[in-house]
């Protein structure tokens, strides 16, 4: 299909994007009910629907355990989806950018086809092409680096399929694992802990970052500045990368980590920073960590990863405009300006709107769902539920999959939330955004205009 | 001072509006840390700032019992506190709409017409006065009417005592009780709920709403449309009321109203609907409630009362004008309309903005309040802590009042967190809304558009 075709609307690609995911989850689902998709009873139907779910929306949140509960069919399917989703999302996500790059400015066209080493993109075809050459390419470097550590401790074929599963769900931040406890039992593991945090992070830069970033490395000579895009995410990320990494070793170094080597503590810090921004591994138990800490967390969770990668969350992007923005309203300025550039103010209301609307679902979504699980919360135990339950739907609806331990109390209402948080916060937003970029045809209807007090 | 002058930036209203409360809190916190302001030791400073604040920010949240700990002197000041707080309020966003409704249109300045009873508002102290006479003269009705609950029980002196002091709290949504359980007693007693209720609404729809009601249902042979403002706050108001009473009452119904009788059951869900729109009183045990329950009264909170009111949060209409540009964006409209009106794109943009910045606030604030909590929290009781120090964050934002139990819990680092929230929720976004409204003089330095990718 012509990207031209897209942009004429035969199919448009919030409706591409819809059916894409539906009908892999759908295929998922079903696969995954099979009696030989797991090692003891088969699945229910709807706890099927919930791994597929969370494995094509590279959740990672999960009820029945993936090493022991699926059988190796089972585990595979999971796989697939997770890659399946990783690549979908990749690439509607890059189709996003270039149809606001097309529309609003030449600017977006030059970076695609600067960063698509500078081969103009005349198909969909080709864009999938480039990323899954990409995505490959990552995850076979990922699958060597992790086959070190695995190989030695399972054995050939063992060791190789696990280090193959993480890698692809590392790069695809998906955060499933094979072990029961995540990779806790690799906290303070050096190979194991940069490989899994290099693979995350590329994963959620965004292709087009990374790509760019590749050029500009390899063309030390004729280098021009990286776009404004790419700077936003790469001083975003390190900025929430390293500092919430600071943030939570000085506040946990005198709680969780106490009894811990100043260095554990911090491959544990910097691991958990890292994973928080929707890859969803663990390498520590996070039920240990204090409310301030967790309510760190679901802050990095909500913010998430860059545009144009196979993170969730409100993105790295979204936040800089936002508080760019007001930050200009603050001072008085009309207009948005980061990094020496000045963001359309179209794009900044659209980013509002954006926050405001995932926000607003949000909170709807945490009282339905500690409402419908109000009968299974004994009334003693209440309070200890709110913050389970908020940090379970923020892990839903950024696609992140860290858990404070609500998956495993979640009745037949719940995971019917959680099901609807993942979809609407992997395929809905992005869905809603190329709705909100795209143009109208019929004139709007427009009233008079009057004031009201507000503030 | 003349309107004219305030317009023309002798004084600009935001400073003005700053030096009113922070002049009034300075007062009050002297006079509260003299000894005969307490009837045991006399307050710490710090206590006595906290109160002050409280009650000049008509918040509500208290450190010490104002009816056993506070001397007659001590609650007076408090009562001073909480009037000129409250009419402090009403005037200054009065003001603000003013402002916003001679620069935008004409409509603004018809409603001040309108309402202000057909006289024109020429300076500050017209305004002042014609809001003084109406907060009065509510206030007198609602002692009456209180007066007849209190005096059989309390006889003359306390009786007109406990009226006005109760009165004049309710109408400037101030939350301060002279009983240690606040209004618990009064659960199911039909007179004290209906006149609380009553005088919670009106301090809370806001100054000209009521004015323009007022002459709307006098006037009834030339009746003219009510303007979109007093509409708008009228219908969030109501659905905000009768909604958040019917979902309370269909939560706990089941939970802690068990073993009331309907109607008790009736009583009880309204009166915590009203009173968590930012007045603060309760007549029922908040830490009975359900998560689900608080999650939705912490809704309630956050929205709290109309502009132009002693009622506090992110109003009303802001909350309209953020539904209507959302559903709008979502249909693709460039324009944000509702009840059949068009909102000035240029006021919706604010809108958004004030309510992020909030919302950012707020979340920042929730996080340092848990960090400094940290070493007062044992390890165990962790999760527990969470839900209580974001009701007492979100309460004391808006300036609610109500309280989990987590202000007895506070450090002094706590303390003074609170505080800063209860002047920033008050004083500070209205200060940032006269901010955005104001015209900039200098050319904003803008630089060269450039696309990023957001969603
Ligand atoms: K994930
Ligand atoms: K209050």
């Amino acid at each position: 299909m012509k990207l031209s075709a897209l942009r004429r609307r035969e199919l448009s690609p919030g409706t591409a994007l819809i059916l894409y995911y539906l009908t892999a989850i759908a295929l998922g689902t079903v696969l995954l009910a099979l009696p030989a998709a797991s090692r003891g009873a088969p699945l229910s139907l709807l706890d099927a629907l919930f791994t597929a779910t969370s494995a094509q929306c590279v959740t990672g949140l999960v009820v029945v355990d993936t090493g022991s509960d699926l059988s190796l069919f089972g585990q595979l399917v999971v796989l697939v989806l997770i890659q399946i989703g990783g690549l979908g999302i990749m690439t509607f996500s890059v189709l996003l950018f270039i149809y606001l790059g097309r529309r609003v400015s030449m600017r977006g066209r030059w970076i695609i086809h600067e960063t698509l080493i500078h081969t103009p993109v005349a198909s969909l075809r080709d864009l999938l092409g480039t990323i899954l050459i990409f995505t490959l390419f990552i995850e076979l470097a990922g699958t060597v680096l992790l086959a070190l550590v695995f190989v030695p401790e399972m054995g050939w074929g063992q060791g190789i399929y696990h280090a193959v599963f993480h890698a692809v769900s590392a790069f695809c931040n998906a955060g499933f694992a094979l072990f029961p406890d995540s990779l806790e039992s690799y906290a303070a593991h050096p190979l194991t802990n940069l490989t899994v945090m290099l693979l995350i992070t590329l994963g959620g830069l965004g292709f087009l970052v990374v790509c760019e970033l590749f050029n500009w490395v390899r063309n030390r000579r004729s280098r021009r500045r990286l776009s404004l895009h790419s700077r936003l995410v790469l001083w975003t990320s390190a900025i929430l990368t390293l500092g919430g990494a600071l943030m939570i070793f000085l506040l946990e170094s005198g709680n969780s980590l106490h009894g811990r080597t100043a260095l554990e503590g911090l491959w544990v810090a910097v691991f958990q920073s890292v994973t928080a921004r929707t890859a969803g591994f663990n390498t520590f138990d996070l039920s240990l960590f204090h409310p301030a800490t967790l309510m760190l967390m679901l802050f990095l969770m909500l913010i998430g990863a860059s545009p144009g990668s196979c993170g969730g969350g409100l993105k790295t992007t979204s936040i800089a405009v936002l508080f760019a923005a007001l930050l200009s309203r603050l001072r008085g300025s009309p207009h948005t300006s980061i990094l020496h550039r000045t963001i359309p103010e179209e794009q900044v209301t659209k980013t509002l709107s954006l926050v405001l609307l995932a926000l607003v679902l949000l909170g709807t979504s945490i009282f339905f769902l500690l409402a419908v699980q109000m009968p299974t919360q004994p009334l003693i135990a209440h309070e200890e539920s709110f913050l389970l339950y908020v940090f379970e739907a923020v892990s839903a609806f950024a696609t992140v999959g860290l858990s404070l331990g609500a998956t495993a109390e979640l009745g037949d209402a719940g995971k019917l939330i959680i099901i609807v948080l993942m979809f609407v916060g992997r395929v809905g937003l992005l869905t809603v955004a190329f709705a909100i970029v795209r143009r109208r045809r019929q004139k709007p209807l427009r009233y008079g205009e009057e004031n009201i007090m507000i503030g």
